[in-house]
């Protein structure tokens, strides 16, 4: 995906034509940061989404995807603080009068909103402040408010995560914007998704919603489903996609571009949420080459990102290679040690089925990298794959132990 | 597996009759404690073996591999300090060698000796070191010195891990003792199994190597492949097992019973292991009942013990029901949460769809215990499973980041 004919611009989701957004604080989260944001369009919008495949699921999940069967939204309720899910029917009828409200007082059809949530599971709503913050968040909505709704919707995340970008056609310009939470209980594995990460993208262009979809669910397998914190999937996940035709450009027209536009808003908005997981110091993100099959790349690349010990190591700025063959070989995928090269920072540390000599002073110098890079040519076919992580950190376990249910 | 006919005894691996061993230091580890264990059977034994199902796999488990396939063995010889894997062609000549010196010195065929390393990845075993030592250990062996094999094969443990059991039959007596290490890069997953793990199991009965083998691979899976500290499997795990008939007494005799007393000695050394998990400060035993399948249960079990949330949520003593729910339905198996029941300690958490009201402080005074135990009773059908693994503690960090390469 070189030679992008797209650029990088400031602003926030609801730069793209025709979007609105807001971030209010309701009072869910009991430090009073905002908890509560609304992404509206003008105009009814093609919508497409991905949900966690756990099978236990939150309320909002079970709704959303109910709505996103007709393919067309207005608006998207996220509430950070509560999960909503292990509720029971409370959870089910709270998901459910928060929608209504919200489609009385924006004046659509209910089933043109899609909601997600995220935080504590197994505690019920707490629904008098969340109909307050309803209102609140819909008087707020303006198209400057934006980037507090991606304060919103952050739980243990530092920092809030947004990238846009600007399509320059011979029509006109296209806007892609992306914000996503996510930071612990991460490893989506979304089926049209998976983690409690929670992802918005809108997009001022026309499209179908059944062409929304499939770029979604293709970027996604290749994105956000690679992702991994601490490889526990969440009961939340889900990525929505908002194309609301703003910018009177169809996805027809720049279909090669604008693909290319919106894979790097999926890519860029999962590395943030890599470098932001759970007391990570440092994103860790590994490629394999040479696989069998894609399919087998992404194994290989999951069981290593996945790896506590090779985490431990990243932490630790000790170039332990040998875990991360050990875990390349432990994911059930063809593999022959004589072939593989595996390189890190671009040096290679193995191959023909031995150790490169090395001095593990200077290597240990280089992780100290905020971006550590981990390269395994398997060199038995064109299977590949990349998959985004972080070191496991002494912060890690005291954010995890501490976190009080 | 109640009402068993036998009794936990003290003793070592030598303890069943005609077997002896040793446990010598001969400089393999820098600090300069145990790292070579032997064990030997005065008669040749009916052996099986289980292997680590890694494609990146050490030097050892390759040759005991090719050993293990007569169903014969008289010795079986342990390194500590060096894994002797990912080192190509000399790590195998090196494996070569070491059996070569073992069983001219022990006056044996060279097919009768196993052989295991645990220790670092990607480095050359000290070979002058290693063949004074095996002088030595042989030099040594007797039926008193027996601990010191236990001793011998540690790495990060922090105890020695030995069971002994005697089968008091209406012929006489029968022994069978276990011997085990592992505390890290620990998810065997061992067939005919995973981690490296290393467990030794000798017996004094008599039987053919095919029913000790059928015995090993089963007991295994419901066993030490339920095992994980964190999720790594290793290139080097592997349990062996001896018969060599010196009580007199058949297997056909007393089947059952011998049964009983084998499953006894897997499980006290699989739970012995995750107790000792590096870092760990409590064991956590997660049994799942109900579930569609022993397979899905075993799943789900695997699940929730290798979910670095619930096991932080265990180190800080939270009783935080629904990341256990949440693990079990990342599984990918059959669950239906208003069926499911989750206790803790005994104490329902969660059922009926929802929560079920409890004093946090309470259930966090109780979680102060040594072992915690998770009951989750899916409600499906009759598909049961046993797992066990640790917490995860600042000291697995400390330990994983500053092993250094």
């Amino acid at each position: 995906m070189s030679n992008n004919n797209f650029k990088i611009v400031e602003g926030a989701i609801s730069t793209p034509k025709g979007f609105q957004a807001s971030g209010i604080a309701c009072g869910i989260k009991a430090s009073g940061k905002p908890d509560l944001a609304l992404i509206y369009s003008d105009v009814a919008c093609s919508a497409a989404a991905v949900f966690t495949t756990n099978k236990v699921i939150a309320a909002p999940v079970i709704i959303s995807k109910e709505h996103i069967k007709a393919g067309k939204a207005k608006a998207i309720l996220i509430n950070s603080g509560n999960a909503n899910a292990c509720t029971g029917e409370e959870g089910m009828k709270n998901t459910k009068k928060t929608i209504s409200a919200a489609a009385r007082e924006l004046e659509i059809d209910e089933k043109h909103i899609l909601t997600a949530s995220t935080g504590i599971i197994g505690k019920q709503l707490p629904m008098d402040k969340l109909l307050d913050g309803i209102k609140k968040a819909i008087s707020e909505k303006s198209k400057e408010g934006a980037s507090d709704a991606a304060q919103a919707i952050l739980t243990t995340d530092t920092f809030a995560k947004e990238v846009v970008v600007k399509l320059e056609t011979a029509m006109g310009d296209v806007h892609i914007s992306g914000m996503a939470k996510g930071s612990g209980m991460i490893e989506p594995k979304m089926k049209s998704a998976h983690a409690t990460m929670i992802g918005v993208i809108t997009a001022d262009i026309a499209m179908e919603p059944k062409d929304l979809d499939a770029l979604l669910r293709n970027f996604c397998d290749e994105t956000f489903n690679m992702l991994s914190v601490d490889g526990c999937q969440s009961t939340n996940d889900c990525v929505f996609a908002l194309a609301n035709g703003q910018s009177g450009i169809s996805f027809d027209e720049v279909k090669k571009d604008f693909s290319a536009a919106f894979y790097y808003v999926c890519e860029k908005l999962t590395e943030m949420i890599a470098k932001d997981g759970e007391g990570a110091t440092k994103l860790i993100k590994v490629n394999i080459s040479g696989a069998d099959s894609d399919f087998e790349a992404k194994k290989i690349a999951k069981e290593i990102v996945n790896s506590d010990l090779v985490k431990s190591a990243c932490f630790g700025n000790d170039p332990n290679w040998g875990r991360v063959l050990a875990a390349a070989g432990a994911a059930g995928c063809s593999l022959d040690e004589n072939k593989a090269v595996l390189k890190l920072q671009g040096k290679a540390l193995f191959e023909e089925g031995k150790p490169v000599n090395f001095y593990a002073s200077d290597m240990s110098e280089t992780m100290k990298s905020k971006e550590l890079v981990w390269d395994l040519d398997l060199n038995l076919g064109g299977g590949k794959a990349t998959a985004w992580g972080c070191d496991l950190s002494y912060d890690y376990v005291r954010i995890n132990a501490e976190y009080r249910t």
